[in-house]
């Protein structure tokens, strides 16, 4: 039973259907929009129509973008033919703000996850397969989470890779800058030294 | 630097001006919302938008309310004469909660606090005087916060009820169901024994 209006206990319950929100964060946050001016609380509503309605996928490697291509393929100075494959959007943010990578991205949306009911054809994999089939790519460099799921799929995609002959590689496996051996696990271990390198 | 397109960022921008949440959770509840349909990202816009403009105080006792006068005040069934004096309207919704009381509400939005520069006059203290001074209250029920700044309140109200000759009470402060003597603090026990009643 509701003890507020109902536009409120509507709002309330908006709040608390996003992830992490529960009911009393839910009634703050909705308390605090009511506490707003009209022009902020608009702005706000606005905010939230517009991005779902302007914000789609780059036509090209499926990042997000308001725009037919998104701005990195758009831009003239990043190599086009090295893609860098990625599970998510949020993982591109991540690869830019590191500043180092020139070449272009490849968002899945996804990762390959049985138990999740998520199979090869319901992830970006074949807009991949049609853009490395038109030429042009010359390395794919697989980027997914080190995890079982993300190797799983990055395995996946290097198998159906192999017949366009193209270098397929792999991020580094290895201690995180500024951690300390003592506290590294077995699995990091072991790949740090595999991939040992000469100084 | 941003490394979304703009309409993204700036709900992300609109979610971490929200009390409590961090850019982190702003991008997560930001991705949310474009994951969600067209219509569910515009049904909670339009909660947003809808909240604020509908939702406004109660013409007699100042709670929140979509109508004229809130469900409380328009209510036959609920004694008149007895009011519930509140900071908040959530304080309301606490009592309606407890099912017990069936008076109907005064609520202040706020309580006065010197050191956040909040005198007497920037909450609705003057409301309470009016609807006292009407006539058809015998009882005012002081329910401010059992702190400071709510025992200030509660006081100066009382002061400013005196030449009206109405009765002012004060909810009872004691030990908390299912609290244990043990953890109670001194202020708290003290009250208690103050209070005690004939069983």
């Amino acid at each position: 039973m509701s003890f507020f209006p109902a536009p409120l206990e509507n709002l309330v319950e908006k709040f608390a259907s996003l992830p992490g929100i529960g009911t009393k964060s839910a009634q703050r946050l909705a308390f605090h929009i009511l506490s707003l001016t009209d022009e902020e609380a608009l702005d706000f509503a606005e905010a939230v129509a517009q991005a779902k309605k302007s914000v789609h996928c780059c036509r090209i490697c499926q990042n997000l973008t308001d725009k037919d291509v998104c701005s990195v393929c758009a831009s003239p100075s990043r190599e086009k033919g090295t893609v860098c494959v990625v599970a998510d959007p949020k993982d591109v943010a991540a690869m830019e703000r590191a500043g180092e990578y020139n070449g272009v991205y490849h968002v899945l949306h996804g990762v390959i996850s049985p138990l999740s009911h998520v199979g090869p054809d319901d992830i970006r994999i074949r807009e991949l397969m049609d853009r490395v089939a038109a030429g042009g790519v010359e390395e794919v460099i697989m980027a997914t989470n080190p995890d079982t799921e993300g190797e799983t799929t990055a395995k996946y995609i290097s198998r159906l890779l192999r017949p366009f002959g193209v270098r397929v590689t792999r991020l580094a496996y290895g201690i995180p800058v500024g951690a300390s051996l003592e506290f590294a696990d077995d699995a990091t271990l072991m790949r740090a030294l595999q991939g040992r390198q000469e100084i």
